[in-house]
């Protein structure tokens, strides 16, 4: 299967293949090529360059004019919680209507409501719903994603969970890359409120071994937060994991700073995601530091809070900085990267170049991936993004809330 | 042409025909019928009701199945700036770098930029962009619409803008409700800088009777604001405009309450717009008032400014409260109207009933044109938008920046 996309108005994000991701204000330069092609080969990235075209191949299978429109490489979304068991909105109308998140909560809603809805779904029925709500992903541009487990919260569900994202990956083949990450450590359940210690033992001591020994996960997650694991028991917990080979990517500093950087750093993380609020020292940590410092908008903008997490001081703290949708039904119920996009730009002060950037590159570094993801490099996966006609590339994240994609390859 | 849609899962926004705006917490009521179907007959509903559906017609064009699904009477969107000649993402580039917004607009961006731009711009070329916004905007849902002039603020540039509103209509027909208003006070032009009285009177003595000659606007607006005219200036313009028989639909308080509000109700405005700076008093006076304050969420959110309209406080005071979209190129470059639901419910804490029947019914009200638009009942335009599979009608806001839209009729 040979596909050609010719008269490419921009093509964007071509960069060098040795760049795996970027850090501090490389993030600022998106290499775009005008007037351009692009050749993809049995799913690769075989050629591309200026007009004119190379010689049409003879038995060539797909041409697309893209004239006046722009080509990127797919979306990466290193962050989601895309298997639950049913949208939130129920809640989302407590909330406007006045009710405390925490009387929601106190009421059975929050992660424990998804919880105990997830522990009643067949298997099968999680395994559809998930697949439909990833086949929309993948119409809003994604071509890579993480997906964690986490509404189990016991071992028998945290399995469910992780065995339908298996399946999610066989049914989806090349179609999506998928990344596992084993996230027992969301929410301390109800029945381990007075025993906490209990729980982690559980998350270290039975649901670990059982997921390395079916390979169910690439990754382990804590949420270190107040509300949820302390830096000490997120840390016993990554240690934990990292018996079974299982780095981190792990929630922290979404509301409160508490020690969830230097535990994550020390653990060797590959990315901490959310922060929210960060101190100046944990912004220098991470600008000195490999992990990825991913931020998801879309929560802070749908729950209405003001905090938004520091891109700018990142960036110019030397951080590789990757945006995710962070898709779950109770804090950030849309899968849509392009308004991801729009949204760092308009409430985190990131430029064009450097969220698409963000969404791109480095969300493929954060994913693990950027060697196939990300860009536009001859060997990668030709995973591309097809605009409508637009006046320009900044166009994109300007013009929020609309659909500018015309084709997804 | 008979349309049937059978097995509607929600037909939402059932208001009897009598209720032609919902004042103050009318609001919070949206008529749902449930299992339900729709009779479309040359346009108009003819018929509706629970299922079983009526007999179907021998001769009926078209059939629908509606289940999973809800049935919404289509936006209507009271307040843009559709006709312009080019989008202005330069100039948001320029602001997420750290330009000021006066260092943008004093080195030729703002209004005045689009002002430029359009000055040179044939006829012919700013129909033709203007007709493909229309027709993005009627694929997100949007029946009814007001477009203004004001980015000509020359005689002839004023007449270019309208007319090309005029052949929009006459494009689009039963398409396509328009509404055009005369926005020659949308800025001081340069060159009457040093004598705003003699631009006053160029729109009062030669723009407003040559476009009533032509009959080219339904309604006048002036930028009641610092930046740009006083309430004593809005005052003069909106008496002139009277003896022409238009009335005004003003944008007020968006940065400053400076007697916009007053002014208006002394004027009989059918609507005040945008309002994100109110007083008490002010809002006490829209609550008393059958002018019909339309809040325009997503300028403050591009420009992500944390003011917002008091929708709840106005609400409360019995206000009549619509949403519309503010399409421009400068602070609201969306066409939106779902994004526009869902950011009423997440930023102005309107509900998803109230932020639906406030795009709907009462935007049609701002339009004047509540007996054709805006709800499901017999005898009006059948005007509808059938939506994807969803769980609720209250997901459609909370599942922010997707595309729910399956089919517009």
């Amino acid at each position: 299967m040979t596909l050609l996309i010719s008269n490419i108005r921009w093509l964007v994000g071509t960069h060098p293949l040795s760049i795996e991701q970027l850090k501090g204000r490389e993030i600022s330069h998106l290499p775009i090529i005008e007037n351009a092609f692009l050749l993809i080969d049995n799913q690769r990235i075989t050629r591309f360059g200026t007009m004119p075209e190379p010689n049409r191949p003879t038995r060539a299978d797909q041409y697309v004019d893209a004239s006046n429109r722009a080509v990127l490489p797919a979306f990466c979304d290193s962050h989601t919680h895309l298997v639950f068991a049913a949208s939130r909105e129920k809640e989302f109308e407590m909330r406007l209507k006045g009710m405390p998140y925490e009387t929601i909560a106190a009421n059975g809603g929050g992660i424990l409501n998804s919880a105990r809805k997830l522990g009643v779904m067949s298997e099968n029925e999680l395994f559809e719903r998930s697949l439909a709500r990833l086949e929309e992903a993948q119409s809003l541009g994604t071509a890579a994603i993480e997906i964690k487990s986490g509404y189990g919260l016991t071992v028998e569900s945290e399995l469910k969970m992780l065995r339908v994202i298996r399946r999610l990956k066989e049914k989806m083949g090349e179609k999506m890359c998928i990344k596992a990450t084993f996230l027992g450590a969301h929410a301390v359940p109800t029945v381990f409120k007075e025993n906490r210690k209990a729980y982690i033992s559980l998350i270290i001591n039975e649901m670990l071994p059982k997921i390395a020994a079916e390979g169910l996960a690439d990754y382990v997650d804590v949420f270190c937060e107040k509300i949820a694991f302390s830096a000490d028991e997120t840390d016993e917990i990554l240690r934990g994991a990292a018996r079974f080979g299982l780095r981190p990517k792990i929630h922290t500093n979404q509301f409160n700073s508490m020690k969830g950087i230097e535990t994550a750093l020390k653990n060797r993380a590959i990315s901490v995601d959310h922060l929210e609020v960060l101190t100046e020292n944990e912004i220098k940590l991470l600008g000195n530091s490999p992990t990825i410092a991913t931020l998801l908008p879309t929560a802070p903008f749908f729950l209405n809070d003001p905090h938004t997490p520091p891109a700018r001081e990142l960036i110019d703290a030397g951080a590789t900085v990757a945006l995710a949708t962070d898709f779950n039904p109770g804090t950030s119920p849309s899968v849509s990267m392009p308004f991801v996009v729009s949204l760092a730009c308009i409430r985190l002060r990131m430029t064009p170049a450097e969220s698409i950037n963000a969404a791109t590159l480095n969300g493929a570094a954060a994913l693990e991936v950027a060697n196939d993801f990300g860009s536009i490099a001859v060997g990668k996966m030709g995973r591309v993004i097809l605009t409508k006609p637009i006046p320009s590339v900044a166009f994109l994240p300007y013009n929020f809330g609309t659909n500018w994609i015309e084709k997804v390859f």
